[in-house]
């Protein structure tokens, strides 16, 4: 009788506490992890042909599933291609169970090529970070893995998980697996309200509403909390925001408006200047996302008082129903959106304007809008206020490339919902590899590349940082236009059908041609 | 009057130093560098659309331009992407003045989304890590970062350059450039020979050559040593190895032959077996890349002495030399590879086999082969023996996605000489980037995709590691054939002509019309 394998067991651990989709690009070190996968079943893997993909979808499916994944990297290397995504994926409190495989203990002795301090690389981008020393261990870390990954706010779990562990086979009386704790569900934040400030925020609302401003980040951003927000800004006038990033807005038609900080600072400056009270759920004290040498780093007006109604490992919903209860708004009428689109062109050019116009108009009910549209997609957030209820995500920690992975995962975290990736086109060429997995599986998700072939913010930028106008060379580093690049070319070669539009017309019926079918479809739009 | 900045003074101090290449992609951060190539002028700057791009391609530059080429890199998620190819350079001892733009250290304190932990992601991968502290020490801390970069062996120095330090002027009398103490050419390492065991060495040459073995590494695998080595070999009847890694192996007809000990560690125990002494010139002990359960790590026979000639901090030439004088081997004539290439087929299949022969056959004068073929090329060492005269570059550090970045860095370093990449599909996706870098510089590289769309080494490998015969899902993580990937369709969607070769003829006429046009151009071997 042979008894299960370390990687059996871990894989029979990750399913034992739900954990059933892993996103991977294994190695030789991970050969066993790769056979158990046959032998337990039930995990549904998806391959990425770069690492960076695999951390990126685990980000994405995080965030619309409310639960981890797994990912399965490839020892150092392998991690350290997913890291610039783990960093964005921990920006945005997402959970992940990140598996990396190592070499055997003793092969580690003899400093072997790919032999690096994968410690040192994970714990950057995680806030657990463990390695299994025996078969036996697997169950009990497997399981701590994922109840860390799975906290208010969610975590990045790393487990090394050495070569020899997981072809060890366990002791017969180990082999049954270790019951965990079932996770509590992160959609459900764990802690009590915070209400750290209640009675300075009561009071400061009922005083001083125009001054005061509601900023909602994290968990807040979503329908159940904004609905509150409203109710609070309905009884005392005051103003509400979201933060510029975000892991999740629920957002459109039949719910209550929440705008955005804008990325640049001058309009941020603009906005908060006349606030002396910021209300914080879940958000943190707004902040430039750059240095400028003429420009604050605070947004904020000086002097501005920050109160704390929750932080991100408090329950919002809670928080803001105690608020609501303070202020008498329980019962108040939010107000909410209307679902209209009338002002959407049904012709002309393609400017940042009509295209957001247009997305606003066609976005179907419930998709699911992962937005890297750094430079074109400047005004989406107004321009798609009145769309049909859904979900917007923003990458949460600048590293560019976070658009496509995120649309991997979110739509196998939400199959049945449409996926609308707006990219740009030099953040796309980080990820490209991600269409290839959204052929794979066949994932329904509608890709906006806005090719305007440079990186569009990086001249504004040079401008914003005192660095004048641009010279030939200054140039060369900033535009992609020599060559220039084939998207659609690139999404067929992928097995993505694909189309360039290049007038608002063809825009708009290619969109809801992209919503009627099944599977992916890639929009080149030529700017 | 207006005095430099802290940027503009590093590229006068790259520059001062003969560092006159850079490799980049900048973002916000590294805006003021950028608008001091304007300023400055002649650093040639060399876009790529991912960091992975850009340290691959600084690996190629340095093994074939004996010199380092400086990154610019966006902070730590830049950094992170280029990881993988950094471990690659430093397990290859190429030396890279890595450069990290950095938050102000006003900014740092805010703790804004790009915000990470530069030092311990590039501690892991950096032999010297530094933060400029005013713009003041830029001329110093560039010149240092150099000179490290260009010691013996080479080494991964990483400036990291608060934005601050960027913009900010220097003050008037701190505004010459630091004429730094010039580097050492790192084509000529600085130790002297080592000969560390040398009386030892020549004993066993003398006494038991039958049982001895020369490993050469590093850059032992040079012609200048390797003449020399042929001379011992001629002398005692030794048997001379190369390691199975190289930075650069100069090699072909009218040198020395010098195979490299095969990946799998089958055949490798099965060379090694009769070696009682392996006399290492700038190698290591030779260990498998993998652990295997039933398998050892090290690859000689159990009590198989080693004695060091040379290590990389020493120089081989003038250890192989003395060691020549001590054998009485300085005049005798080394075995020279003749040139032929009539065992090459004219038609026929595309094997592993019948595709060496015909890349032996083909290959120009002083090409540059880039080799990661990892499961296709795996006989080419043998088949491309008698080849014109070519180097041979290998991937170090067992992270894949190396040969196309690092045949961009090639081809820049090299102009003149044809640069032939041999890629997998699998290794390929990694970096494909890289295509659109040979094309806007139209660099003269001839690309090779072995399209077996498979990671075919891990079904080696899954067999290897005795995790049996792989289902159904485990399939789905070695296989790339869902969708099939057009690669011919990516090359010329990013600008590089492509063309598709299913059997030997075609393969051999396009070998050879790639090699008479200028540009890049990328055959998908059809396998």
């Amino acid at each position: 009788m042979t008894h299960r394998t370390g990687a059996e067991q871990l894989v029979h651990t990750l399913l034992d506490n739900k954990v059933d989709v892993c996103f991977a690009n294994p190695g030789t070190s991970e050969m066993h992890f790769v056979a158990a996968l046959d032998k337990v079943g039930a995990m549904r893997c998806v391959l990425g042909l770069h690492e960076t993909v695999v951390t990126g979808a685990a980000d994405g499916y995080y965030r619309m599933a409310d639960k981890p994944a797994a990912t399965l990297l490839h020892l150092g290397p392998g991690l350290a291609n997913g890291l610039s995504n783990l960093h964005n994926a921990k920006k945005a409190r997402s959970g992940i169970v990140n598996i990396v495989g190592d070499h055997s203990a003793e092969h580690l002795k003899l400093d072997a090529p790919l032999t690096s301090d994968i410690k040192a690389l994970a714990g950057v981008v995680s806030q657990w970070v463990h390695t299994s020393q025996s078969a036996s261990d697997i169950a009990t870390d497997g399981a701590q893995a994922v109840r860390q990954a799975c906290g208010r706010p969610g975590a990045i779990a790393t487990l090394i998980l050495p070569a020899d562990v997981a072809w060890s086979e366990l002791a017969a009386e180990g082999s049954a697996a270790v019951a965990p704790q079932a996770p509590k569900a992160a959609a459900e934040p764990a802690g009590a309200a915070g209400a750290h400030d209640m009675a300075r925020i009561v009071q400061a609302l009922r005083e001083d509403p125009e001054h005061t401003l509601i900023l909602c980040g994290d968990r807040a951003t979503r329908a159940d909390c904004t609905s509150l927000v409203g109710r609070i800004v309905a009884a005392t006038g005051c103003a509400a925001r979201a933060e510029f990033y975000g892991a999740r807005l629920e957002r459109g038609a039949g719910r209550v408006a929440l705008l955005r900080l804008p990325y640049a600072v001058a309009p941020s400056l603009a906005i908060l200047a006349k606030f002396s009270t910021v209300v914080l759920v879940g958000a943190k004290e707004p902040v430039a996302f750059f240095a400028y040498p003429d420009k604050p780093g605070r947004l904020t007006a000086p002097g501005c008082r920050f109160l704390t109604l929750s932080t991100p490992e408090d329950c919002p919903r809670d928080a803001l129903r105690e608020l609501c209860g303070a202020l008498g708004a329980q019962s108040l009428p939010a107000a909410l959106l209307a679902r209209h689109a009338t002002d959407a062109p049904a012709q002309g050019p393609l400017d940042s304007e009509s295209i957001g116009r247009v997305l606003g108009a066609t976005l179907p009910d419930n998709a699911i809008v992962v937005d890297e549209a750094i430079s074109t997609g400047r005004g989406f957030d107004a321009l798609t206020l009145h769309a049909a209820p859904h979900d917007w995500l923003t990458g949460c920690g600048g590293s560019i490339g976070f658009a496509l992975p995120a649309a991997v995962g979110a739509a196998i975290a939400a199959p049945g919902r449409r996926v609308v990736a707006l990219e740009g086109d030099g953040s796309g060429m980080y990820t490209l590899q991600s269409l290839w997995s959204m052929a794979r599986e066949q994932l329904d998700v509608t890709v906006l590349i806005f090719a305007n072939r440079t990186y569009g913010i990086l001249h504004g930028e040079l401008a914003a940082v005192g660095a004048g106008a641009p010279g030939a060379r200054a140039q060369d580093m900033l535009n992609l236009d020599r060559p220039q690049i084939d998207w659609s070319g690139l999404a067929e070669s992928m097995g993505v059908p694909a189309i360039k539009v290049a007038d608002i017309e063809s825009l708009s019926k290619a969109l809801q041609a992209s919503y009627r079918r099944h599977g992916p479809m890639l929009l080149e739009v030529l700017l």
